[in-house]
């Protein structure tokens, strides 16, 4: 077995156990944060951890109300601008914490007025160092090059951060995430069979929106880092502005679709891609529209949108662990890449 | 000849145009900002719009240091979010002022406390009515559906707010763009010799960073709507994070490539892509690195990089116009496109 399939079969435990060991951390410093609320967020990675950001933007506006912003790198590493960073909480996320671009724009925010907070996997590393205060994902070592059980400890984090800083009654059930991750585990044999019939595909699109759209680089980066298959990944709406021109007969596209205010879109999507000839693949635990797919991938159960990216993209990293193998390839040695890369 | 590659063609005399007709507006309208100055500044766009305004985030924190966040549609549309955007200042940037969920955007931000701003080629457009104030794109009537002269326009508009919010001393001398634009147009007949060799192209990726990573995904998005190419677009550092393992023997990789604070990751680039047999297409004025690439794009002159920009797109759009035609497609009616995509 891979350590990347190994690591993949780790994630409920990770969560249960980060759940367990980080919550009063996270709520004192909540704590702290709402006797002084910041203004903006800004979120700085790279890679998947990017990806992790991606949902932590939407889960955090929508739960906030707090703006959020990606940074751009650049702008402090290359460009050397001075921003305007009073009131804002800058957080980087980093599974090693070495990330040398990522901790150059913490330390140039903290510079700038910022609060600093890390999301790692490691304690001791110079990202826990140099931040104002580090939430820990309690993964133990992520062996595989590429990032499976960092990624849904990430987004755990922004959940219980997102949890601490809110002022939504209805808090999502994060203590349900365990059991769903197991459930989602299942669905390994089903896939296993599945992927024999893209053991030659080349290119595909993932689409997902909303707070799935981080699931849809995701599983990108994981099937252009195993399967080195050119992967491309839009939101619903972005994809019709434009690159769906790209979409010939039995051309594969992925979706994430789990019920909620994303579904209708995704339907209809569905629908004109059908017409269009492409080959719809669709996660979802929804009949209605797993039905219209040309090749489903049908969840165990029905779950809250607000819960579905951890358990969602699990049969994602299944399918890139497994497509690898069959394609002849290793997920655990990956052309061209090591675990950490420095990026300046 | 296309309408693309006419439209290509009228960018100077737009340019021209623009700033002649719009300079007095946006001075007024920044005046009036510099008394109640913004404390953020949200992006919201669709499509060559959304890539037009990457480059517009990157400018304004440059020459502001406000924090400029592009916006995720979905928290406002679907989501129903109410944001904290008191103090923000929320761009809408469309060509043709009709996008439905960029408006909806618009209206929901103006009633959570922002004061909105439209970028657009039409005065008469829905987006203009609902927004405080518009600056217009003088670019008479874009035929093409692929965006070009829209684009440009767009940026310019970006470079005049930037211009009129900044403190900075050394401002771009935007003046220079309709010259710099033009000398760009001649590399027409070296690009359609050039094209001949990409006829069968499936793939590719076209890398950028800073000011330019907002052209490597409008390349991008004019190889897929007009050429049906699978084109990846990274920043030079987030393709080293994973993507990069998609590389194989051949497989082309264009590179924008201007003088400046990211010429040297590009170098780096460039050899680490060769050694892996890449293909490597490099657009620059530098002959150090246009020596150590595959394939050349040499620009008529060396442009400083804060307004390399608008000149370097010029020559990634006349590739994929003429390319289009070279694979017997045109680039005036790209499959599943229409010129205005309604989302929501």
């Amino acid at each position: 077995m891979s350590l990347m399939l190994n690591e993949i079969g780790q994630q409920p435990e990770v969560i249960e156990r980060t759940i367990r060991r980080e919550s009063k951390k996270i709520i004192s410093f909540a704590e702290k944060l709402q006797r002084n609320r910041p203004r903006l967020i800004v979120l700085v990675a790279r890679g998947s951890s990017d990806n992790a950001a991606i949902f932590g933007r939407y889960l955090l506006e929508m739960t906030t109300g707090i703006p959020v912003s990606m940074a751009a790198p650049a702008i402090h590493t290359l460009y050397k601008t001075r921003m305007e960073l009073k009131d804002a909480l800058v957080i980087g996320i980093s599974q090693s914490g070495e990330g040398v671009d990522i901790n150059m724009v913490l330390e140039s925010s903290r510079r700038c007025g910022a609060m600093t907070l890390a999301i790692t996997n490691e304690a001791g590393s110079t990202m826990a160092k140099i931040t104002d205060e580090t939430f820990l994902i309690h993964a133990g070592r992520e062996r595989s090059v590429a990032a499976t059980k960092t990624y849904t400890g990430q987004l755990l984090i922004f959940y219980m951060l997102a949890r601490a800083l809110g002022n939504k009654p209805n808090e999502p059930e994060i203590d349900r995430l365990p059991e769903l991750t197991a459930e989602a585990l299942t669905l390994q044999p089903q896939i296993e069979e599945m992927v024999e019939r893209y053991a030659f595909m080349e290119n595909c699109v993932v689409v997902g929106r909303g707070l799935n759209y981080a699931n849809a680089f995701e599983f990108a980066i994981k099937l252009m880092e195993t399967c080195y298959v050119v992967a491309e990944r839009f939101s619903g709406a972005d994809f019709l502005h434009g690159p769906i021109a790209i979409v010939d007969k039995a051309f594969p596209v992925f979706i994430f679709a789990p019920p909620g205010p994303t579904l209708r879109g995704m339907k209809d999507l569905v629908v004109q891609l059908n017409q269009m000839g492409a080959e719809t693949v669709v996660i979802s635990s929804e009949s209605g529209l797993l039905k219209k797919a040309r090749r489903a991938i049908r969840m165990p159960r029905t779950i809250p949108e607000i819960l579905s990216p951890i358990p969602y993209i699990v049969p994602a990293q299944l399918f890139a662990a497994l497509l690898s193998v069959t394609k002849g390839l290793s997920p655990d040695q990956p052309r061209a890449l090591r675990k950490v890369t420095r990026t300046v």
